[in-house]
């Protein structure tokens, strides 16, 4: 098998850990969007990946979702004495990513070799790599004017009204080298799914789709493409996708996401809250299973992703 | 008044101190020394000009000589188990300082234009100033071949023998601008007395010496320069001065000291235990005064300064 799975932030960490239990090293690359990537402080800092990553080396702060376990913030107490912005919370033991990151970087080193240097560091078997090794940005559109996504994300705790959004740089991006090799149909890897994970569709999923190719290349896979709703009895699990999907006129339930991704995917994974959006969701021709989608237990990451495949297993392209 | 402190870490940092605690802020300018200075993870480290600057803002680690107080090391600890190098022990609190440093750094700003903003964030009342804003890079000639000044000083722990010295960039650098005015001897400020603190006279005092024009100018100066002896009882209280003379095949003494000085000062200061010394010194045309140079206490730093700017009052240039 060969499975790539799509990750933004914490959710779709939280399935990617549940698939990398399910899988062997071999059988799974998880692709993490880097569109929030940012420089802060000097810093090379890429929010997405450190959470997946940090997630599968299981040292993620499972409190509040990004960050370490354990952690400190004795620079970030000190930085804020001398006057630097702090609204980004820079802990002491994550600083130590960046520090790593931005010195390789600097160095020349790919970020696909930084991230592979990392895992590899953190002991984690798994494929992770980054969704392009050229920088994309993601800005957000809203009622205050253009925000760079840790800006609003971050500083401006989502509040803004989103209007749109522009990815810089990503027409002339290209997947990333481990991106483009698990993307290519392989005979000798099997056909596994493209698994699009419960993360938000505008912001973390949307920028790795429109990479150089990936949309084409999905279009003519004979893999099947699967994606789970982050959104949850109409409400996001964690982060702003609801509230962006009201800002932007859509009505916020799972039944909108199966619509954005509309003719790209192959199948669709709904919670059982949504049970009656199963009907009309197949209703636009996707096939949709209704399961436990919310990840409390490693039981229930392990769980979605034995769902997933299963279904996966039942679909074409 | 109008009082130059040229200090290199520790031991001139608390003479550094005790000037500050007997003169107006408008009658000190401290510089520090900068040719230790090295990017590192890619920050730029000060160690020299941060020990004053902790010192000054009294939050220093007395423990150790460097860093600050009730420092905690959480990002090394991350920083090691990614395999970054972990020889040189930056703190977390630290780490701060040498984030701001390097991001005003690369957005242009100059060495001076950093250290006078984090002096304002620390409430330091009195000028600290970098001897140069040009890179000047201590090198250390060893029977191990070359090293750099921090290499050799905190990863060799000073365990390579010296065989000379050179102070990469040193020829094109210049006293950074709060330097050069404190020197330039005025009417309005008066004409208090230069003052080299008890630093290693190689690698801390020489790099300033060298700077374009320094010595010049304190040799057609009216004021006195007045060096205090960092070798007491015939060793150095901290660092490597006492173990690099006799490398060098100077003798391990105060007096070696003075000679090395030699024309340059127009008066020295010994410790009590050298007392048996002050008249070989004063038979080559130094006059030396004895006092306590051991600077244990607040009181003890505050004393000698007092010392050496009586001392001072006694001398012409």
């Amino acid at each position: 098998m060969n499975v790539v799975a799509l990750s933004g932030g914490v959710g779709g960490a939280k399935l990617a850990l549940g698939l990398s239990h399910c899988l062997d090293a071999a059988e799974l690359t998880i692709v993490a969007n880097t569109a929030d990537d940012f420089t802060h402080l000097g810093l090379r800092i890429c929010p997405d990946l450190d959470t997946v990553m940090y997630t599968l080396a299981e040292i993620s702060n499972r409190a509040v979702g990004w960050g370490q376990q354990d952690e400190t913030w004795h620079c970030l107490d000190a930085l804020s004495n001398l006057g630097a912005e702090s609204w980004f919370r820079l802990g002491d033991r994550d600083l130590a990513t960046h520090l790593v990151r931005s010195e390789q970087l600097q160095s020349g080193e790919t970020l696909s070799d930084v991230t592979t240097y990392l895992c590899q560091r953190l002991n984690i078997a798994h494929r992770l790599v980054p969704m392009s090794d050229q920088a994309v940005s993601t800005q957000v559109d809203t009622d205050e004017g253009r925000l760079s996504f840790q800006h609003y994300f971050v500083r401006e705790r989502c509040e803004p009204q989103v209007t749109g959004f522009e990815f810089e740089g990503v027409e002339s991006a290209r997947p990333s080298p481990g991106f483009q090799t698990a993307l290519v149909d392989s005979v000798d890897n099997g056909d596994g799914p493209i698994v699009i994970c419960p993360s938000n569709p505008f912001v973390s999923v949307e920028p790795m789709l429109r990479l150089t190719g990936v949309r084409e290349t999905l279009r003519v896979s004979h893999r099947p493409v699967i994606a789970v709703s982050p959104i949850v009895g109409g409400e996001a699990l964690k982060g702003p996708a609801a509230k962006m999907m009201s800002e932007l006129g859509i009505e916020q339930s799972a039944a909108s996401v199966a619509s954005y991704y509309g003719d790209l995917i192959d199948g669709f994974v709904i919670d059982t809250l949504d049970a009656e959006l199963q009907a009309s969701i197949e209703q636009i021709g996707i096939p949709t299973i209704v399961t436990n989608t919310v990840m409390v237990t490693l039981a229930d990451r392990i769980q979605l992703a034995e769902d997933v495949l299963s279904f996966a297993a039942t679909l074409r392209s």
